[in-house]
């Protein structure tokens, strides 16, 4: 069992989906990806920053998954990062209504010297200055860091997002993010291009046509669990990555084979995540339906 | 081993890449599926029609690949049915440029005694008339009935097209085609509709993002072969539809099991046909050719 160091946001939420609106709820990428971490044996601690607005319950729904939450920094006169998005019948589309970036603004994450011990950093999408200043306070040679970011950074920050890239070992992005990264047409050619940046291997994510993964002249491909009924997709990405890393501390072993067996935990996992409104699904996931689900999957995929 | 009778076009495809122009060349989706079933132990026989102008020497290419061409009736005086499309950037928009029907206007098959004796029957993407007109020729409840249509024949002939899904076991179609057959919004629903218009199996081609098995209460999802270099995507769903049908007349077994390794044969199948321009890959395949990326999309898709 390995140590999980996370850092990321910790936030409030406001979803519109064509069925619902979710009011004021528990985001953020650390919070999807710690929760997500929390079903796999393994001891998880998150980097974040909230305001005095922030509620109690939820640093106790997290502690209470054996999360780590004493550098999550509360500032007490600010206010905490807030993002409101809308959805359309499209899943794959929305629309970013509103981010308050609040405290997140100042936010200089610290690495504990008990943090410094993690053996994986999974570096939720922020800015790469922020990311960056965390690989700073460690030796990222000496670790396995695990890396999600989207376009919005690679618009506004390229140059930044490169030094974090070359110092990752595991990149996970989305289908036109490794498309935008790589300024290619296709996810191939982006995939020889994106490794050439210095990670070791890159996990493309196409949410319900499922994921690919590339790394070491090695291939691996596999559909997404058949969710019959999305909620609020917001999270799925992050999820993926916290169940793909939790599976990994779990194992201990970052040979191509558990890599693929960590594709697969991350797909279960951003399955559940979408079944639910914001984190709902996730807190909620019992071991035991997580082994259901593993299984049905293995039963869909083989042949 | 079992015999297969195709039934479907028999033409000339003249096709526009951003990359090259074809000319007149060999097409028709009874063509690739021929050439598709002849990789597998199984005897198949077409039943078309072409005009004067057709090519011997495109008769003689099928018959050296075993495929039975006494059916393809030969009308002196008329000319070949003629397709040209144009491909785009995105090889999933294609215009279609110039469609001529010629002797393809009055094509009535006539199913031969000798192919009466037929266990499969393949109906490619034709008027649901003349498919039907097909399988009033033979006991349908004795074969098995695959078939292939496209959005024109819902948006024109649908009632004649119920008539024919009502009597077909396995329906392959694609993802747009399976939505607007159903009029639902999700593949899944889509199915469960499809499902109860009289096949028991259902087949969803999703070209790049692989394919979905439905039926008997069981599902299979699979990914396509990671095809580097697409150079023209004619033909190969009716490819894919071959090398499925193919797989189960050499195996004459069709449980689930076998369904999915067809599927897997036709996913194959198709990722060769897109390599090269019009029929050009799929006619010079060899076997090993064949069992050497079977070996290796099992080794990207296992985990």
């Amino acid at each position: 069992m390995k140590k999980i160091l996370i850092v990321g946001t910790v936030a409030f939420d406001e979803i519109e989906t064509p069925k619902l609106s979710s009011g004021k709820i528990l985001g953020g990428a650390a919070t999807y990806i710690g929760l997500s971490t929390s079903l796999f044996h393994t001891e998880s601690s998150i980097i974040s920053v909230v305001g005095g607005d922030f509620n109690a319950d939820y640093l106790g729904l997290l502690k209470s998954k054996r999360i780590n939450t004493n550098s999550i920094k509360i500032i007490p006169k600010g206010k905490t990062f807030y993002w409101k998005g809308k959805y359309h019948k499209d899943w794959n589309k929305r629309d970013t209504l509103s981010t308050q970036l609040n405290v997140l603004e100042d936010f200089t994450p610290i690495v504990t010297r008990q943090e410094k011990d993690c053996q994986i950093i999974v570096l939720g999408n922020l800015h790469p200055a922020v990311q960056n200043s965390v690989l700073k306070q460690v030796d990222p040679k000496k670790k396995l860091v695990v890396l999600d970011t989207m376009n919005f950074w690679m618009d506004n920050n390229l140059e930044e997002l490169h030094q974090v890239i070359e110092k990752t070992d595991i990149i996970i992005i989305n289908d036109e993010e490794a498309l935008q990264l790589s300024k290619k047409e296709s996810l191939f050619d982006a995939a020889d291009d994106i490794l050439k940046l210095g990670p070791s291997y890159l996990v493309i994510k196409k949410g319900e046509h499922g994921a690919l993964l590339f790394g070491n002249n090695q291939f691996f491909s596999i559909p997404a669990f058949p969710v019959k009924k999305v909620v609020d997709p917001t999270g799925a990405g992050d999820t993926f990555a916290g169940g793909f890393s939790g599976y990994l501390a779990e194992k201990n072993d970052f040979s191509f084979e558990e890599l693929k067996q960590a594709v697969v935990r991350g797909t279960i996992m951003a399955s559940f995540c979408v079944e639910g409104l914001g984190t709902s699904a996730v807190q909620d996931l019992e071991l035991n339906m997580f082994a259901e689900r593993l299984k049905e999957f293995k039963k869909y995929t083989s042949y």
